[in-house]
């Protein structure tokens, strides 16, 4: 099984022609979409959207993630194993909350020729070396067969989270299309029974609710997500607009146990 | 084979995770998307568009609704079996054109926890509840051992349609991309060789044709579309746009028989 | 293996309802989307990104292209042999390039009655001829039974290229998601360690690279595309926006060999 996640948007025959190439040496190959929809060169945006899909795929699945400004210059093509799983990438940070999840993966470079297009291109390695190698590596071809160890893959920093007692602060890392803003606070920092507020751009929000329908309509709550850490939601609104909310805007989050103080 | 429809969007994590969840549970599924362009908590338009497109997947086919502003409250999910086809839905009445199509349905409540991802998470029960149990129904659970049967499925308006002698009136449900209004009103209230006029805002159309190309360029023009009803065009234009059409709009229809009166 | 490509998004259920039609016919074919975006009625795109990517595809590939401003017309539906894959497409000059490519491709009319579904709409024949059309081909029907040979196919022109002694004139033929302009101006006319400019609406870029990332950042670059021609483009940037460039610009690009004059 091969997924496949780029900035390339579905619209020309990029995507096509990546799936007419795999398809080609592995007719059998099954190719799901993550995301074509990645803001152009959003590596950051991909390494969420990538993150928050990638588990709930069988171990041994091949994730083909294309978010690639330098492509044809000096950066690498990594194959990863990591978590069960193999991530094909630009050597460009897309995979951090991968290494995060498994500090013991292993990643190579993806420079065998005869897993590549015949001709490669300077501006298209999604189709002429990233298709390929996940062509190969579906029928069977080991990741350490396409090159040398890559001993110190590059990594980019992670959106940063601050614990002290009772207190926590984090960021807004990501939109859904319903506009609730995603935050990197996780909902496992709160002891059970705890009271909490949450606040963003000086709207507080009084105690977390577990879904939306549990919620006020047209008021900012404080949501447990799906993706186990808190969101930011207006019940049939739209909280990144009603709030002006941005990637990246502070959060903060204070609890307390009943009865302390 | 299974089909899925929501208002999730391409460009998150969300559609992915779901089919991962499928995937996992049985590798062998075949997923087709219907949609995931639904407007956000559209449950009307997700019901005409399944509507539009379930009747031509083959029978046993199950069909997976995610349109779900009261994920996580008290509404139910359910599994309907219908038409030869099996249907994941929400209790919100976004089957009610598949409960019109068969009324002999038969609903049940998706409630075993075997049937379910380990921990339910209260805003993303696509990934949760819904995907799950397709798993399971493709790999040949009955319906009815998901859970007890739902004896009064929530259903919701549908567009109305009154006809009267020589006469209909009904509304615009959708608009294709193209901007062609498609009504309520079906082709078969009209008699063979009836001549026909239509009416939608003050606009006058004399005819009913069968093709965009039997229209002239520019003008309105009412055209039995396919899905067997009147949809209102302007050839080579956009009669949205350039009507200033909505859902919901009112359209007339009336007819007479060549020497009638 | 078939391939879809419409101008009708991906909203509404009139790709479903195609899928539906052939999975009907043929549980086990593989359908992959080429592209749903192609402009409404955009012949001429659609026919750009087929040429793309079809040729990425296994050999015996069925393509179904439907972008059909004239569906329920007089226009013919064909069936056509080339270059070792199999087109459905209206006859309206959709597949110049596929022409192109292959001189000696045959067509056939799509007019068979019992490839069709037994009731054919006069507005998306998508579903009612090409998909069926499409499953029985898959099935292994010849093309040649589908219906009598179709002796001249309407050709649509393609943008024209001039060629003189170190200079070629030609235009933008596409823009990727990025903004880059694609040109129809062939790698193979420069001749190998030809110094090149190339000029677009008066800007003037200086020799050509073979990637993005070999430009200067914000400045107008020609790059070498994945496509064998001319693109222009502007790192970390938008070249369409930014040079408000439009299709059919007309681009020059002038050559000479070190020590030539």
């Amino acid at each position: 099984m091969i997924t496949l996640l780029s900035d390339f948007g579905l619209t020309g025959p990029y995507v096509a022609a990546m799936k007419g190439v795999i398809l080609s040496l592995n007719p059998d190959a099954r190719i799901v979409d993550i995301s074509h929809g990645i803001g152009p060169q959003g590596v950051d945006e991909g390494a969420y959207v990538l993150h928050q899909a990638y588990p709930f795929f069988p171990r041994g699945t091949i994730h083909v993630c294309v978010v690639d400004p330098g492509v044809g210059g000096q950066r690498a093509v990594l194959a990863v194993q990591a978590a069960g799983h193999i991530f094909l990438a630009p050597d460009n940070g897309i995979l951090k909350y991968v290494y995060q999840d498994d500090p013991g993966f292993r990643a190579f470079q993806v420079v065998q020729p005869e897993f590549r297009r015949g001709k490669v291109s300077g501006t298209f390695h999604g189709r002429d070396i990233f298709a390929p190698a996940a062509g190969h590596l579906s029928l069977g071809v080991s990741p350490d067969s396409l090159g040398p160890p890559c001993r110190e893959p590059v990594v980019r920093p992670v959106p940063e989270l601050r614990v002290e007692s009772g207190k926590a602060s984090g960021e807004i890392v990501f939109f859904d299309r319903f506009g609730n803003a995603v935050t990197n606070i996780p909902r496992s920092l709160l002891p059970a029974g705890a009271r909490a507020s949450v606040q963003v751009r000086g709207i507080w929000m009084q105690g977390i609710v577990n879904s939306y329908s549990a919620a006020r309509p047209g008021e900012f709550a404080a949501v447990f997500g799906s993706g186990e850490t808190i969101e930011i939601a207006v019940r049939e609104d739209n909280a990144r607009r009603k709030g002006s909310l941005e990637i990246g805007d502070a959060v903060q989050v204070e609890w307390s146990l009943p009865g302390s103080r």
